[in-house]
């Protein structure tokens, strides 16, 4: 579908120059674009493919000259990567789904649907479900008995959400996510080999044979406003409460939030990233890839923890965190300095020893 | 549902006081507890919350005093976990899974399903495929040919169980676990760039082009009784031999366990564990989340490591592990001091050398 | 089914003693071989248990001496693994899909599906779609509309392959994978922490609240002939270019690949790797289970990381990594053996510290 330039500066709330009443129906990094498409020149280093590509139109930087280049408009913008989530919203076609409810789903007759639902073809709606309005739930979905959607969810293919999960407004769940599996909470008869090293940092006096009970899990899971769940991601229910994301929150896919977990507002948990059960995380949390975290600790609003981070203990507020185990950032780049410098240390060590002999020695001879 | 409390003690083998006909639907924390439910304050410093909520049901530590407490009845536990798993067996439903097989599933004429079966919609269950009695398979379940599955199955949406794989009774299967994919095995022509590393450490001497010709899984996976396997885990199917899961083993969400692994009974494996090929785990092995162990090594029995452990070389019985590559948990804390340490043993070892090197020279000026 | 002797020998391109009109009909390790099957015996340390099984056929090391084993025939091999790839072909009958389309599948009219194809149920195939011919697509598969997949295509239970993906010939895609799901993307209206921090190591001065704005993926997921995907991995589409997955490239299950990324030829990459937004991998990459690549780095052909290798920065080709942060792995060798030896360093250190304080008061006091 084409745009007008003045629409789309509108949108991005941008200034533009030259012909605002082009339409252009995509968008290309410069060199590849194609008469039609927006060229992405957001930064000067992408100029130079400008006049390779044939796009007529482009997205430049704040204070570009128009009249530098060969075009026929162009949308100045401060902040390339907002203007990048403005201008792709506007491009973004999102999935077909037909209108309305795909005569294979199976949607149980108690089942509330709002208004304007796309739900597509051997999907699953159980008892008792409210979904608002708007909703585009894709195929092959599952939704269990006593869920509840707010307005305007977007739910791809193949996403499980269990029994009576309850989830705001704008959600967004990539395929094959599921939320509400049961945790992953067992108990051994007597005190287990996990509980004993606990108290022991590691000794082992009583190990014997015994099997693992099941806790069942009776919470949930809550989700804000504005939440999405990535592909392949899991969030367990919560065994007694709810396990929680707040408004605004996004995981990324392959993300493992385990049960009673308490995720606060605007956090962002990058791939892989593992939450064991019954965590608590503040508000803007950024997790980087696969960084990890023990259960029930704490972790202070606007903690950042750059990949592959593992965190083992608290962390207070505004801590930035690397490592493992997790430090301040700035501590772990002083153990790395420090670990590449050991071999050197150690061969400078040998040296002293022997210099430090020589003069005890001589001095015994004296 | 409700339950009496004489009969929730008497599942839980402990003992009650007060009004025992009294009948309870649910168990909450004791602050936001509603009348009608079972508050769980099964240590003194849940007490408190007890006049905030509206219980007049208590499960309580195992000397609390009933009489200081405003309540009609009370049950008490010694081991308040252990307690939890009887609770809250009570009170899970279960997932709603309608009686029968639904007229929607695809079931081939030639598999066996026990008595009592419950099939939800647009689930495939192949060729020769045997069932045991009273499974309740959700929805959109995948069950291909020659599986066999004993009794009392729980399989949630979107499993996928690969063919002839094998599993005992009272198996529990989260939504999209895959049982039985291929293994992830490859050769190529002539000896590999990682072939190579392994007899050089890391020297690489013969570096040219090949591509990767897949060995195709012949064996299967076999798996005991009262396995439950996580929500979007995957079990590979072995090369000739199957991939063996032992008796009450239990997997958590997106746990990956290669080709050819034999896991014994007992052991726990928390979220995002990987097992690479042919690795051979004792019983009651509890590795923690994100725990990685490499190929065609053994773990003993009743091995305990720590989260994000990496396990690079075997692990004899009872040896408790943590940190990457994995040492002993005593000797890691040792290390992880030691490596805090390093900066200062660098300022401390600069000081060292100069206080020798002037002591040379007063020496050598003498 | 079974084979000929003579037969397989052919196809794995090996020469054959004894009487090469027997037929097999699967294979097996020589202690548990039935008789009818060929057991594998490549090496001579497996050759004692050919006397423990029942197979008169068996696969031995190149130079094996027949007259020296109670066989009826035997094949003898060079590389072994390479021979039970050719081995395994022949014996793997595939999953079952039933030939043709099944009468629940949802196609699309305007799909276009090749000869020969088997579709499974509950199959949903989009608007546009291309497919070429021997497909085999199992039950309870996605394909989004706009999707174009090359000839011999097998792809398994549950996978969604989303809209606008290009694929080669012969993909294999294993059950619930997710192939071109949207990018994990994001930006806040202001600079966020983790832009502040990428400046200022981990300082952080301008803590204040705001929330992510979704930046759409407009790009799609181009992946080349001979490519597998494993078993609920993730590959995200790109923001405005392709992400892009080479010839011959292999990814393990639960793997995951993010936007933009651009994967060479011949690459292999094992169990839950993650690959951050924006990498650039070269051809014949090979990452262990559990690796992770941070965003926007450059990874060159033919290098090597041993599992759970988590790489920051840029590595040129050919380099063979280990450990995090990555390094060489002839360096990470070093560090470990440092590492371990740190405590004795300290206690030696202590002593030197006080020798040193004694020559130096002993001097004092002359």
């Amino acid at each position: 579908m084409a745009h007008r330039v003045d629409a789309i500066a509108q949108a991005l709330g941008a200034r533009f120059e030259g012909d605002g009443t082009l339409a252009v129906s995509g968008a290309s990094e410069p060199s590849s674009a194609k008469a039609g498409q927006i060229a992405l020149a957001m930064d000067p280093k992408y100029a130079a493919g400008l006049a390779e590509g044939e796009a007529r139109v482009a997205m430049l930087w704040e204070d570009a000259d128009f009249s530098a280049f060969d075009l026929d408009a162009a949308i100045f913008v401060p902040r390339p990567r907002l203007a990048m989530a403005g201008l792709s919203k506007v491009f973004d076609p999102g999935p077909e789904i037909a209108p309305g409810i795909h005569p294979s789903a199976v949607i149980d007759p108690s089942a509330e649907i709002g208004e304007g639902a796309a739900i597509g073809p051997f999907t699953y709606i159980g008892r008792g479900v409210k979904i608002g309005a708007q909703a585009r739930i894709s195929a092959q979905v599952f939704i269990a008995e006593g869920v509840q959607i707010g307005d305007d969810a977007l739910i791809h293919s193949g996403a499980r959400i269990m029994s009576y999960v309850r989830i705001g407004d704008r959600f967004i769940c990539n395929p094959n996510a599921v939320l509400g599996g049961d945790g992953f909470s067992f108990v051994t008869p007597e005190k287990s080999g996990v509980e004993e090293i606990r108290n022991t940092v590691g000794k082992r006096e009583e190990i014997h044979a015994q099997h693992w009970t099941r806790i069942h899990s009776l919470g949930t899971v809550i989700i804000g406003d504005d939440v999405e769940i990535g592909a392949n991601a899991t969030v367990d229910r919560g065994t007694v409460r709810a396990t929680k994301i707040g408004n605004g929150t996004k995981l990324d896919n392959l993300v493992c939030v385990g049960h009673n977990v308490q995720i606060g507002d605007d956090c962002m948990m990058c791939g892989q990233v593992g939450i064991a059960g019954s965590v608590k995380i503040g508000n803007r949390v950024v997790l980087g890839g696969q960084t990890g975290v023990s259960d029930n600790i704490f972790i202070g609003d606007d903690v950042i923890a750059g990949g592959s981070t593992k965190i083992f203990t608290n962390a207070p507020a505004g801590r930035v965190l690397l490592g493992s185990p997790a430090v301040k950032m700035e501590t772990q780049v002083e153990i790395q300095k420090s670990i590449r410098r050991l071999p050197r240390l150690f061969a400078q060590f040998a040296d002293l020893r022997k210099t430090v002999a020589e003069l005890r020695d001589n001095k015994g001879t004296e």
